[in-house]
């Protein structure tokens, strides 16, 4: 192992990411998708995948029965957990190792783990064998498809084997098997999905009970049990590897598993290929046309050109140049490809919850706003019929709200003006106002009105105070217990409604509906003036007062003393006064800030406050990790950017959204830049050890504020109804940065440099724009535009 | 390893059995409960607990988030699966090894693995240190005791440590944690059960979400997180272990474990003994509680004397000796621990099937017939108002029906005169029936006419031919589309009713109520009359008609064409008449008799038969395993035992019930002879290789029939209003056998040999018993009895 280099490598572009060490960050990986599938795969070979029948499912498994449950964050892996590997033996030595590092977990010689955009890949070297390992998907399918290819660099000739070991796991109490099918070369796993009541037999008939694991060249051997394959030797060191071929045994209500062993003579430099493929499938037919499909180089070729177009589709609307390289490779190429995820898939989820969607899409205004149109009309097709929204917005025919979805939360109506507010900024589109919507209800509704219908409900879901009412939670899930008996209030919700009202309240004014405009100002006035009563505390906003009257998330609290998304949304919606902000922000600096980012509140619980809810290993931020929650850190950083004049802070919050700058920090968050996870830890006094790490969650609404963050504050480019508006707010080092931007059809090329001005400068040519905005912009057009902004 | 000497020895009472290999039975074990926990431990040191809170939870966890899911059988283990194990490590030469086997798999010099009926025990050896392992249970908490005891054999001066290590798992995706508190001297892991609704917080706040780990002497080092102490070295060599000492590392939202150390110097044959608990708990408080009443030397010898006696008050009321050593043992120790277990935690349930819990309490008239007069008033306490029995008894408050028992089954009322019939036999006590029993509908009827309208409900509940009605299953729970549209009907419940209304009509008589009795003889000739109309397929009973009119185990059917139970039923119930049970009985010997018991139906199904059911595990017979379904298996014994007549064929078949007896026979059946299973695999034909296997899992409601044709099948004791019948039914091969029974307060000792004699005669002293009957008993009487059977 090259101790001395740095571990993580970007390659030239950024759009590539190199680990070079297995246990530096062990669960750090990458991901792909498609519209019916998601897998995750660490470096070290541990993989979740799950695919949608519509409902998520997987076609690898755990050792055991494991609960039907949302994705959780710091899945901790385990030896049996599901991956993917192969076993090179030397047959003259009878010396072991395995790619990409696990099970044998062998002292390589060199460890490559490669993350792309449309491929995840490994070169690994050791007893003089290179092995290197691709994954890829289909477009439309759902199927992994590997390359393994095996050299001899030893310069000698070698014999050895090479034996893929693609575990199963448990797929059923009802029925499991597996055997060799030699029609279709692999393994095929059996089962059937279980189930108690008749009628669920008819929703189960048709879902996808067979695993297969398909070969392109027949293996000398194979092994289809679990049990047989592992033997008394354990996964480290399998008994199966010390007869002189697999045992060929199948699995009968056993522990079904993937193994298959080629005995290879190489000479030196010699390499030899193996393609396979693994996945879930309804029937024996089903997987012959699979492997028609895609089991051959050609195929594979084509399929992996397809996909990385597929992705390509998703680049999003901003390249930049700055000073910091590693946010340059972060935004040109990560963060759009996780925008884009989310709103391309929506979590793989059939009953996203509501705030999540609507936000979810509004990043994706930025990579293909069509999508994000069909999205709100399709959430706004499920409101109710007293204008509120639902907890989830159902995706898939005979879809359920399941989970926390069956739980009351107050503040969906919230995030129809904030994410359309995006929508209309890149498209101008506000024809999409007047689309009719009609419910299941029969009520039928323009955009606008529901919109307003969404306002009204939130202006009187309101106690006698004028504070919102928080029933089992708002955004915060875990605040379950402040107002279930019907009283207690949300003091983020009421300043949230606020914000919500004021952005609405513009959009009326354009649509020409002054009353309306007036109402919702004055509601969010009225709004305001009740928390600057009740829960302005002296130095910052309260979070809520419970059922018994209980104000929280103030000075005399212990723990949850502070919390962040009240401030943020205090600035954003108008509440804070601009001394309350100069008292606000010092104190977010001394009581939330972390080197790993800003705390949602603070001091962390230790235990159960039972008038406020739940101590979570994330949202209410139990002492061990919790507190630097992204989505909340996200938009503190949004409001300092709506705010302006706070270039530093904002960049500084920012940056500690991705994970790194320095390989200390990548270290301590244990994940590849790739990805905004959902929460650190953020324990950082209690718990030095672990604070800062990664929840490796990659499902956020963070990244499309994120996004925002970059776009309309950093870079200032925002979509005005008449045009593109230019208000850079650079971090005091940087002298200039150039920037890329797609926007309603054109190009903008910007150069953007400090210079002796007092205010924002835009030249086209040699032409100064008589205000920072480009107006009358022609679709094709590409727009060269030199900025000056002040020093 | 001792390769000549057979594996497994039992004690010279049979009631230890001694297992001497790690690897030749891998999933073989042994149980241990009390009314609040069962803890089922493999041989290599793998253990599934549960407690009662009230519903089943662990203390030990999967290293993932495990469904809560009923008892599965043959259960498979993997690396991380909860266990407790011990490792020692020589310090001079680093050589490491675990006891019991698992997690290092050395080969060990000596292994023995001894279960007794109240305690769990392994002495092994290696690298001249002998671990001495010893599990008992409290009686009245939840935790385990556990003594392990370190010898130095190598008869030199040894420095070793002593590392036990007793996995914690994951916990809770809500919040989980671990710390050493030296305090309690012990780990402490804590966690929030999780649950989103707000409601569910005032039923999950009393949970004992504390796991602990305590030592009664403070170790050198310790280790909470699993991640900390495996390392890079995998469990089969941790990490942690190839330092001086252990980490000292608490676990944060990262999987707690319990590790501890004490490096000790052995002089030759010096020993170290070292005590442990391990259990839930509410809190500290409830820990230091358990701390000071069990965790000394002292409290665990009287601790282990109060469990012997609480085991020893569920020893039955037989003792035999025949010329069967095993069976002798077995039925000596071990059916009735078994027996005693189902009637005293009926399965560790809130919600036993209304069945099982008849039948598992039916078998506890041989041993506390006072507890099963209770369950039977508390059956009949929770029935419908039209007669039926619900599908499931709830036992504690708030308890709910889930999973099997949401699902409609017919049959629950049939079980109610087969399981009274044997507490009027044990006691005479008929006053039972005069019991009121008031119900939450608010009738009140007494016991007799409870049973009377459930007969009833039996009576009603069947078609226009007279055929009963099976809804979404009988006793076959997978048998869920046969009548799920309301039309279909079940064969074998047919045969059933007619056995229970002609058992009720003898009952009916001697309460003098003779038109009762005649009501229900006259519906048990009509159910068997339809039956023989409608399904009698020449040579044996049709299993039932789906809603479609199909009817189906018939000689047509290529899978399922015979299925046991009706047969057996049918001799039983009176629909076979000698001549038809002359065709039944060499049909089932020709089609479902297997060398591992009898078949529950042949041929298995290969798949999913749309009009009958689900193709599960076991009950219908997967092509992979399933038939030898012992609950069936059993009650064709008891029916041979009714007819009489057939000595040798029930002999067998009751043999086979059980594992062994020879040594081939336990390992390939992989179980101790401690426990019938609920099922063998079955598919001896098509997969040999895994046939015969056990289940490994001791729920059945095989076991009360089993003792009852032991009792009173094999050693013809059976209970009469009058007295105790002696009607022995003993195999052709055995000579004599000596019985002990115990019978309403008096002993009977019975001398049973052949003799020239034409039917049994019964001696007491010199005089000639006038029929084989004793009657007048006294209590506290012993009476020594000379029986002659025929020749």
């Amino acid at each position: 192992m090259r101790k001395e280099a740095p571990i993580l490598q970007p390659s030239n572009n950024g759009d590539r990411y190199e680990l070079t060490s297995p246990t530096a960050m062990p669960k750090a990986g990458g991901f792909l998708w498609n519209q019916k599938m998601m897998i995750q795969i660490t470096c070290r070979g541990y993989a979740t995948a799950q695919f949608m029948q519509p409902e998520p499912a997987k076609y690898a498994h755990a050792p055991n029965i494991e609960a039907k449950t949302f994705m959780q964050p710091e899945q901790n892996y385990y030896a049996h957990h599901p991956g993917r590997f192969v076993y090179i033996k030397d047959l003259e030595t009878g010396q072991l190792f395995s790619a990409p590092y696990e099970p044998v977990r062998a002292s390589l010689d060199r460890f490559v783990f490669s993350v792309g955009k449309s491929d995840v890949a490994w070169a690994v070297e050791h007893m003089g064998i290179r092995v290197e390992m691709v994954m890829g998907l289909p477009t439309h399918d759902v199927a992994e498809l590997w390359t393994i290819k095996v050299t001899n660099i030893s310069g000698r000739p070698r014999k050895i084997s090479v034996t893929p070991y693609f575990p199963i796991g448990y797929m059923s109490w009802m029925n499991q098997s597996a055997e060799w099918n030699p029609d279709l070369v692999g393994v095929v796993a059996s089962s059937v999905t279980p189930y108690q009541k008749a009628t669920d037999y008819f929703k189960n008939k048709y879902l996808k009970d067979k695993t297969y694991f398909l070969c392109e060249t027949p293996p000398d051997s194979w092994e289809a049990s679990q049990e047989a394959f592992e033997g008394e030797g354990g996964l480290h060191n399998p008994s199966a590897l010390q007869e002189p071929q697999l045992s060929n045994s199948d699995a009968r209500y056993e522990t079904p598993t993937a193994a298959v062993q080629y005995r290879v003579a190489l000479e030196a430099a010699e390499d030899q290929e193996y393609r396979f493929m693994f996945g879930p499938a309804y029937d024996e037919a089903e997987i012959r046309t699979m492997r028609s499909r895609y089991l051959s180089k050609q195929a594979f070729v084509r399929t992996a050109d397809e996909y990385a177009a597929y992705m390509e589709r998703g680049r999003g609307c901003l390249r930049i140049e700055t000073p910091d390289k590693e946010l340059d490779n972060f935004v040109n190429n990560w963060l759009p490809r996780q925008v884009y995820y989310h709103g391309d898939v929506n979590r793989l989820t059939t009953d996203p919850q509501t705030r999540n969607y609507l936000q979810d899409n509004m990043g994706m205004n930025y990579i293909r706003p069509e999508v994000a149109r069909g999205a709100f009309l399709k959430a706004l097709s499920q409101q109710e019929a007293n204008g509120s929204m639902p907890d989830g917005i159902l995706l898939a025919e005979g879809a359920e709200l399941k989970y926390i979805n069956q739980i009351p939360h107050t503040d969906h109506c919230v995030w129809l003006p904030l994410t359309l507010d995006v929508y209309l900024g890149e498209t101008g589109d506000y024809g999409l106002l007047k689309e009719p919507v009609r419910t299941e209800n029969g009520d039928n509704f323009t955009v606008f009105e529901r919109v307003s219908r969404a306002m009204d409900w939130l202006l009187k879901s309101r106690d006698e105070r004028g504070l919102s009412y928080i029933a089992q939670g708002d955004w915060c899930d875990p605040m379950n217990m402040v107002g279930y008996k019907g009283k207690g209030v949300s003091g983020w919700l009421t300043l949230a409604t606020a914000y919500a009202l004021n952005l609405w309240a513009d959009v009326c004014d354009h649509e020409g509906a002054a009353d309306l405009a007036n109402r919702y100002r004055a509601g969010a006035q009225d709004c305001n003036a009740a928390a600057n009563k009740h829960l302005w505390d002296g130095d910052w906003f309260a979070r809520g007062i419970t059922d018994d009257g209980v104000v929280f998330g103030i000075k005399k609290d212990p723990e949850g003393r502070i919390w962040l998304n009240p401030q943020s949304f205090a600035i954003l919606g108008g509440a804070a006064s601009p001394q309350q902000i100069a008292r606000i922000l010092p104190q977010v600096d001394a009581q939330l800030t972390t080197p790993y980012g800003v705390l949602m509140c603070a001091p962390p619980f230790t235990k159960m406050r039972e008038d406020i809810g739940r101590v979570t290993q994330k949202a209410t931020g139990s002492a061990e990790n919790g507190a630097v929650y992204n989505h909340a850190a996200v938009f503190y950083v949004y409001s300092l950017y709506q705010l302006g004049g706070q270039h530093d802070r904002a960049y500084t919050h920012l940056r500690q959204l991705l994970p790194g700058p320095s390989e200390a920090d990548y270290r301590q968050r244990g994940q590849l830049p790739i990805y905004i996870p959902n929460y650190y830890r953020g324990g950082w006094r209690e718990f030095p050890r672990t604070a800062g790490r990664s929840s490796q969650l990659f499902n956020t609404g963070t990244v499309s504020w994120a996004y925002r963050c970059v776009i309309e504050g950093l870079c200032g480019l925002r979509g005005e109804p008449d045009g593109l508006a230019i208000r850079p707010q650079l971090p005091s080092a940087w002298d200039a940065i150039k920037v890329t931007r797609e926007f309603r059809g054109a190009t903008f090329q910007l150069d953007i440099r400090r210079g002796d001005v007092s205010e924002v400068t835009v030249r086209i040519g040699e032409q100064v724009l008589p205000q920072p905005k480009v107006t009358d912009i022609k679709v094709g057009e590409t727009y060269r535009l030199s900025v000056l902004v002040p020093k």
